[in-house]
Parts: structure tokens; C-alpha cells; sequence
């Protein structure tokens, strides 16, 4: 972590499905609902934000709350909503997985396997994920340090599974005056410490609504292979991360923000679906 | 957590065995070493500590360790030589479970089961101990807040287990002389918040085996219910955790000292041991 | 701060002597030497900045250092020589001042006074520049809140000073990877909560040549007004802050990355220097 | 920083008027209101801390506050007044100097001259101080590391000045259920890397009343050689720091509890007041 290298390591692609692919020239933009609530939100959610160029549908099944007395999620009856709603919007489907009981439950779904924040460190989980073969989304803890990030990477990998890409999504710090701090520095310290993808979460970053633009812009900036954002029908109504989540017309608009800075640091977003895998 | 009661909530005791009792006046000292290496250390430092006062061994079987290239522990057999050194001692044993698939083995050997820092959101595995039916040593998360420490014990509480112990180990700061830094001001907001016993790792806290003694007699001093200590028959060799271990020696003279504190702060240490529930 | 506004306060400009304003369209990028080490470097400096397209040159007089056996700044020649450089090339300059009695002497020479991170709360030095009558570029404090950082502005606001440009370089953290963490998010906070320009000093903040251009695209993807950066004629013989200053080539780099992401977010740079008034 | 010195360095006390000596085996504990007020309550408090064993008053004229719309501080009137009531009561009296331009104003008054933790990093006050031939009460900047903290002192003596006491104050963390954390690590730490005596102050460290007996304690407890605390005639109605100050009952209660802790450690306090040189 000491030697930064003025030669980035090339990034080694991690391709989901057949129309997604991080670490090349094309950004992803994943986009969803924090929790699956109903069929009918998750699927007009989908079919939303891939009109809006997104990629890749996320969606909440599992739901690890720090009380335990909120809202856990609608369990694995949102598994199978999610993978319609992706199925009928053309998106594979990443969801989070928290128990390593449930990877093969949730890997038989599932398009790409999230490990949250709290669980970066969760060396059970990161084992069980390794064995799926399924590519994995890794979110760094609220407090690891990059050099740890990268070996909870490391752990995924010794068990046999190098499909992993990173997500930076805000340290805690002293600030209150967001939800976390998005280290947008580890952006480029990753990209030059490992071959492995990194996206941007402003969304659980940022903690409001105003906010998810301007962070989303500086990680694409900044040099992120893409961004995962939380996008609600109703943003007031939802069961968890109110605050945080997009309307459908905001995420219309962020889409349209990311590609003008895409385009300016030799990135496309949404270009050429199909022909993805040639663009890398 | 805004107000903070001038009148302390009475702590409820939680009884391990019949000899060890956290929470009443006299205080519970854990030792033993980070991790089981052979039956002979194990054995000789359980005999060590319990002569020099301690009311419970301490030992790890499988360790969470941040690289998946270090020493992860002996696993099971270890499980049993921490058995037999505590029958042997007279003390019962805690060690730390990461899987909740291990809960039911290793809740079959060890008197009391440990959540470490890294899994103290690990909510899957805080529901199965918390269905295990033993008492539960939760540690704090490296970035938790006090509040989310008191909403992680309620998630063993809400799966039937009453019987939690919590144990501040340092948080993660800017500092770097300390390996984490001490949140001395935990104890007295979580005694006064809770009515959990609270003790102290102070040799996570500091890091380094000349910071142990003060850090335990802070913690005792500021009102903690008990330690958990790091000993090793010969610290330099220790396959984890070497720099911050206690020798015997050293950690007969930090009984002596933590004493002394406890008889300022009208508590006892070691006294009447098999009468420890009547003195509560 | 708990309420975010979504309609953005309109910023108010400062203006730096007739060529320089910060706040409008155009962004401002300030570039120079942190030390004034010579009068053929600081000239060297300035000219190869301005013709990079830099609207201001920076460079320390009085340098506040942690040690005090390290270099502490050539003093007062250094402001002669720093207000000849920018006068041969055309710019204003800012420099640093740290001590009250210093405030007038710094003032007579200098466009705009600097108040570094150290003395974000040196309310002595605050009241003073605030009486000086000229632009003060302050910089946030490495564990001021951002609601503090606002409230530093008001102390130099209620001596009698209203053009305050807000600077966000680092905070201190856990993560060692770089030397501070750019919060980023403070761009749109501070420019929702307040109607003060806000700029970004990406040298400081990465604290490694390799991060500032990422770090900087960053600040103005999330909406900065401009940059202060790091600049030596021979980086690695500076006297002070050597691992994060760039050279000339890498600043003309950063300048041509810098004017693609403006471009992308509606901002202008370097462009219309002589009626940048006209353009806010 | 790295070596932890097993052997520690013998403090050089530091001794302030012919009572006070910081650094002996004989504690010194400092109270006082945060503001002078008037002559009536900062005389009452003299009268009554030092009855209770305070051996020396402290008493704040220039505060200086977060917003410049708060309370200031009464200035030079608070001067006189505390003088006299430290006289009185025949305590030294020590205030905090926030400007250079100030220095010999109040050195001319106060046995002590205390730099606040807002200007750690004040380098022009560290060197008037240090000219000042006073001692100097160094508090730590709030994101000071330990090292950068006995940097500070190092300006103090390069410019003449070896009477400097350091005081741990509490540093800025992600926790929010205490006003700041108390770094009590920092209290073995700096007693094994310098010669510096060390203070404590639980008052600003807490922020609450109830917290500053627990953290009072943990300080002399890990081995600080004093503590200063915040203590007003009536603290629901005081002009700054309500909320942490104790009550004249409450503080009378602190120093039992802080001499038995310090008796467990080998300390005594208020031990011998006019022989204290000899105790050393």
C-alpha cells in the first residue's frame, strides 16, 4: 500500500450474464430498490432504470438491519421477484447474501452475489461466496482500511473465485453532515493496487437524496468502473434507506450527469449492450 | 443515548458455570492466549492465570484473521484442548465462534461463546448464538457506535438469549501509537445505558504487552465489571498476537495492580470464589 | 446542516483582483510551489502555470510545519519574490499567513490571504484578516465538521470580510493509503448551506503526485469552483511537501483532464480571463 | 513513536508557584469554572475547590467559541478577578492565551499559561509562550496524533521553554454518546516517550457531568499525573460548558473518589501541600 505505482495494473474485467461488464471502457450502473417490496415496485423499478441506460438490477431479499426490530426484508419470496423483474427488463440481478447458509439458495437466483459492508470481514461468508462461482460485489467495511478491503478480496479468491469487484461506499468518520464519508481517493489507490474492478456506492455514501449526483459524478471523475444507486418508485414511502433513494426521474437525470463525465475521462455508459465484451 | 441517566440501571448479573459471575462486585479477569497452539501451552497457561487470580480461560480455535495467508487456528482439536486445560484449571472457557453452522460443536465444548469485533453485525450468527442458549461475550465493532453495540446484543436478545456480556476492545481512529484506541468512556455510558455487564480487552485496545497494566486498571477504574487478557507461555513465539501478550509474570503483577484499583472502586477480584453468586 | 436544501443558495462570487473570480461559471485553478524557495523557481513556476491556463499562483512565505527543526519558509523575502513572479506572469497570488502581527505586512503584498487547516480556529487570525479588507482563502480545519468549518467563515465574516473562499483539503482519518481523505461531499454540502465559493486542494489531500489529477477531476465532477495544486519546477529536490507536488508537465496533464470534466458539468476554464466578470 | 519503552523516562516535574508540582508523586488537580463570570462565582469556586484538595484554579477570560455569536469571555476584567480569588483561596491560577499579542498581558497575571487544543498547531502562540517564562499547559489538538501533540511541545522549548505540562482532552472519533473520546492510551504512551508531565481533563473529554468521576478516575488510574475539571456554583445557568461542569458537592465527591484510585497507584494528592517539592 506504501509504493504507489504510477503504472496502473490493468483491471482485469469482471463480465455478469451476457450484457455486463466491469472494468472495461463501458461503465455499469447497477440501480434498484434497497428492498424488494412488492412485484409490481420491484418490476416497475426495473424496466425504469433500464430505460435509463442502467445495466444491472439490485434489489434487497435479505436485509441486515442494525435493529432487529426494523424491517429484515421480505426473505426469500423477494428472490424470485427480483430475478423476474430482471428477467422481464433484460437486467441480471445482484442481492445481497449475509448468511452463509444461503449462498447456494441465493447463487441459484442471482446473477451476482453482494457481501455488505458489515459482513467484509465475515470470512464464513467470504469463503461460501468463493465456492459459488458466481461473480461477487464486495463492499468495504465502514472502517477497513483499504489494505484490509483488499485482503477480504483475497479471501474470495483463495477459495477459488477471482470474479470480484469492489465497491467503495463511505467510511465513518467525525462528519455528520452526510450518512458516511465516500472515500473517493480509494478509487484511484485500488485501481492502482489491484486488478480487480471498483464501483461506487453515493447512494449509502451520501445518506440523501441530493447528494447521490454530485458523488456519483466525482466516482466516475474519478476513475470508478461504475456505480450502484438505490432508485424507489416512491422514495417516501420505502421500508428502508427513505432518504437515500432516487425517484425515477432523478435516476433519469444522474444517467444522463454520468455520461457527460464518462465521455469526458474516455468512458462510455450503456453503449453497444450486446457487444459489451468487445469494447474491453 | 442523548440522555444519560444520573441514576445507573442495576447491571443483571450473567452467570458462566458455577464459579464465574460478571456483573456483581467482584470482578471477572478472562486469560489466556489468543490462540490454542498444543495441549501443553494451553494446559500451562490456564494453571498460570487461574493461580494468579483469573476466573475464566480464554483461548481461540478459529481465529478470524484479516489475511487468509496467516495462521487460522488448529480448529476442532483445539476446541478440546481448551476443554481439558480449563477442567483441569478449574475455570470455564470462552472462545470465539465465526460460522453460525459451528454454534451447536462449539457450544457443545466451551462454557461461554465469544462474537467478535469483525462479526458484531454478523446478524446470522448473532441469531444462532443467541438460540444456543450459552452466554454470549460480544465484542465491539471496530466502528460501531454505542448505540449499534446495544442494538447487536439486542439481536441475541430478540432470538431468546438474555445472558450477553459486552466487551469494549478499542475502536479505530486517526491514532497509531495504540493499535486501536480505547474507548474508556464506554463503560461508564453503556453500564449506564444497559443493564449488561460491560468488560474490557485491553490487550486488543493497546496492542502492545507495556500498555496492557494501564489500560486494565483504567477500565477497572472507570468502572468495568472484568477483563479479557492475552497471556502466552512465551509471548516472542506466539503464532498470533505476540506483541501484545502477557507473560505469567507479567500477568500475576497486573492482577496485583487491577486489585488494588478494585478495592478503590468498591469492587473485589478473586474473592470467594465459590460463593460468587451471593456476593451479586 | 440536518436540512439539505435541493434548490442550491446561489453562491456570491469573490473576485481577486481583475482577473480572477471565484464562484462563476469559470473555474479558478490556483497553482504554485508549497515554498517559496528562489526567485528563479517561483518565476518558473508562475509562467509555466499561467501558460497551463492556472489563474492565480500560490506559494508559502511563512510555512507552518509540524517540527519545528524542519524548514519553516524563507519569510518575508519570499512574499517579494512571490508578488514579482505574479506580476511577470500575470497572476494574483495568495499566500499563507499565520500570525495576526503579520496580517498587514502579508496584505500590502499579497492579492489574498490563506488561513492554512491548522488555524481554521485561530479566532485571533481570523479577526484579523477579517479587518484586512482583502479575499481570504480558508481552509478546513483536518477534524472540523463542516458545520464548524461555516462557523470559521462567520468569525472572518463578522470582523468585517465577506469574501471568504472555502477550501476543502483532507480530513484526518483511519485510512493511511493517502496522507488525508478528501471528503468530496463537502463540495455540494458547503455549496447548499452557504453562498461561499468552494474550492478543492487535491495536493494535500492524496498527499502522492498520482492521486492529485484523479482527486481534482473528482472535486470538479461533484462541483467545485476551482483547485489549488502543487507545483515545483523539480519535485523531488522541494523543500517541502516533494511527494505531492507536480511538475510542470503533470500540471498542463491535469489541466487538459480538469477542462474535459468542467466541460462535462457546464463549466468553463481559463476561458474569457479578461472578462471573467462578465461571465458569473 | 514505534518503540514502546519498557523502561519509561523519569518525568522532570514541572512546578508552578510554591505549591503546585506536576509530575511528583503527589497529584495535582486543577478546578474551576470554564468562564469567569464575576468575582463572586469565580471566588466561591476558588474557596470551595480548594477546600475540597484542588491545588490549583483555572478560570476562562478569552474563550474562545466555535461561533462568534456565542459568549466570549469577559476578557481582561476575568483576568484581575481570577488572580485575586486564586490569591484568596492561595491557589496559582492558570488561563488559556489565545493570541500572541496577548501573551505578556497574561503571563503578567496567571502562574500558567494554558494553550487550548484549537491552537496546538498555533505556532506563533507556541513560541510567545515559550518566551513567556511560564509553564505552559499544552492541551491536544483534537486530531493530533501523539506524535504531532509532542511536536508541539518541541516548538515550546526550541523557543526557551521546558515547563510544559501536556494535557489529553479527548479526541474527535465517529462516537457521538460522549462530547469527544477520551485517548486514556495516550496517557502510558506519552509517559514512556518524553519527560512531560501529564494531565487529564475528563470535563471536555465527556461533555456530561456523570461522565467526568468515571473518566476522573481511568486518567489517574492509567497513570496521569493530574486533572484539570470544570466546576461552577450553579452549572444548569453557566455562560459556556453547562452541561459538563460539576457541582461544588460532585466535585467534593470526585477527589474521594480520585484519591483512592490514586492511592491504588501509588499516588497521593493533596498530600503535604507546602512540602510538595520534597515529595519528588
Amino acid at each position: 500500500m506504501t509504493a504507489f505505482s504510477a503504472q496502473l495494473p490493468a483491471t482485469v474485467p469482471v463480465t455478469v450474464g451476457d450484457r455486463c461488464c466491469f472494468g472495461g471502457t463501458d461503465l455499469v450502473v447497477i440501480g434498484g430498490p434497497c428492498s424488494v417490496e412488492s412485484a409490481a415496485m420491484v418490476l416497475d423499478t426495473a424496466l425504469s432504470v433500464a430505460a435509463s441506460g442502467a445495466r444491472m438490477l439490485r434489489g434487497g431479499a435479505f436485509k441486515p438491519r442494525t435493529s432487529p426490530h426494523t424491517f429484515q426484508g421480505m426473505g426469500d419470496p423477494a428472490l424470485d421477484l427480483l430475478a423476474q423483474a430482471g428477467e422481464r427488463a433484460g437486467l441480471p440481478v445482484v442481492t445481497e447474501v449475509t448468511d452463509p447458509r444461503h449462498v447456494d439458495r441465493v447463487a441459484g437466483v442471482a446473477d451476482m452475489l453482494q457481501v455488505g459492508a458489515r459482513n467484509m470481514q465475515n470470512y464464513a461468508l467470504l469463503a461460501e461466496v468463493g465456492r459459488s462461482g458466481k461473480p461477487v460485489l464486495l463492499k468495504r467495511g465502514l472502517a477497513a482500511t483499504l489494505k484490509e478491503f483488499l485482503l477480504a478480496a483475497e479471501h474470495i479468491r483463495v477459495a477459488g473465485n477471482d470474479a470480484v469487484v469492489l465497491c467503495e461506499r463511505g467510511i465513518r468518520t467525525f462528519e455528520t453532515a452526510s450518512r458516511f464519508t465516500l472515500d473517493v481517493t480509494a478509487v484511484p489507490v485500488l485501481k492502482a493496487e489491484s486488478h480487480l474492478p471498483v464501483i461506487v456506492d453515493p447512494s449509502h455514501a451520501g445518506g440523501r437524496a441530493p447528494l447521490v449526483a454530485p458523488l456519483a459524478r466525482a466516482a466516475i471523475a474519478a476513475g470508478a468502473d461504475g456505480l450502484i444507486v438505490e432508485v424507489h418508485p416512491e422514495p417516501a414511502t420505502a421500508q428502508s434507506d427513505a432518504e437515500q433513494s432516487l425517484t425515477f426521474a432523478a435516476f433519469a437525470e444522474l444517467m444522463v450527469q454520468v455520461e457527460r463525465v464518462a465521455l469526458a475521462v474516455g468512458r462510455t455508459i450503456g453503449a453497444a449492450p450486446l457487444a459489451v465484451g468487445a469494447s474491453v
